[in-house]
């Protein structure tokens, strides 16, 4: 899993069918220092986040499996909201 | 998923017949600010997109989720016309 | 989908016996203006591609959908021939 | 598979509910000379490791697949852990 | 797939018990020259191969389908050797 920021909400009407109900942000991919990397993205919501959030959520395949009962073309799905990080070490050798 | 605007058409005669009668779109990835990321990709559109229309879509093994049906040999599918983006934060914690 | 351009072929006798009788090609990814990107992978032809042609292709665990009797351990697979490339808006917003 | 050495530990109480019971921790990407690289990334836990330990870990649909009996949201877990690693020639051909 | 250079061997006594009994190696992955690119990857072998060869492997999910009696958390799997590759144009149109 990755840790990602929740920036925004996304409005569509047309959209496949199996998405509908389903809360859509706008999420930037960030480090442990909150630092933001890469790009924005689109994600599916399971775990009741709002805008500004930290969250870890899951990319491929995986994301579709909070979904028992249905196939969800997600990649990318929000699957925690994250209460503190503790480093330990910094990993350097 | 990923934002992408959708620039050109695809024209193929040979391909694999499960790709017959599906509509097969150039598209760039776009970030937030429509600005354009990284390569174009080859995708299947399911939801009626046509030339220059933000669309956001899924990569990976979920990209043949649309098709209940049948296996597409697809890793990019569009899966959702954008009508607005909603910026609450800029993420800068 | 990525679109890519068939540059040489691989010989190999010792390999997952899945693979015999399939052709594999080096090929590199390109983007619509058939500028070379990336490196070059080993991919599975289904659609009777030659060095030299533009194609289509799928990664991913959707690199195995063509072959809907076996399961076949490739995740880069030509699945189409392009005839035709129109671009109709540059994306530029 | 890719190394990667334990950093830290996640703390989460929201989240999905296949997660509950599993460790998360804070992971850094490493090449064989235990150089950092990448992102951090949030992986579970199923060889009983610590932070500080070397260790690699699977991405992917197949960080499911230490969980046979159920289906468990995550893309990036610890599945072995690194007593030596022998490198026998630098590859420069 | 991808070409890669096995450079190096991996020990480990804790790890997931379906990867017991398989050899792991150290593989840098490298380009149709022999080049050396990105991070080097921790594989299993299913073809016998040994330091030095030049390998060709496959990603993600299919990496498991080699085994097809169990289900291997491995997303990166040896699955030919590669005895000559032919580059029959350099692609440049």
């Amino acid at each position: 899993m990755k840790l990602g920021r929740v920036t925004g909400k996304v409005w569509a009407t047309a959209k496949d069918p199996k998405l509908n109900g389903l809360t859509l942000y706008v999420m930037q991919p960030v480090d442990e220092n909150d630092k933001f990397l890469g790009t924005e993205l689109v994600v599916v919501d399971t775990v009741g986040s709002r805008e500004g959030d930290l969250v870890y959520w899951v990319g491929g395949a995986e994301a579709t499996f909070p979904f028992s009962d249905r196939q969800i073309p997600s990649d990318a799905t929000i699957v925690g909201l994250v209460d503190r990080l503790d480093i330990v070490t910094d990993g350097t050798a």
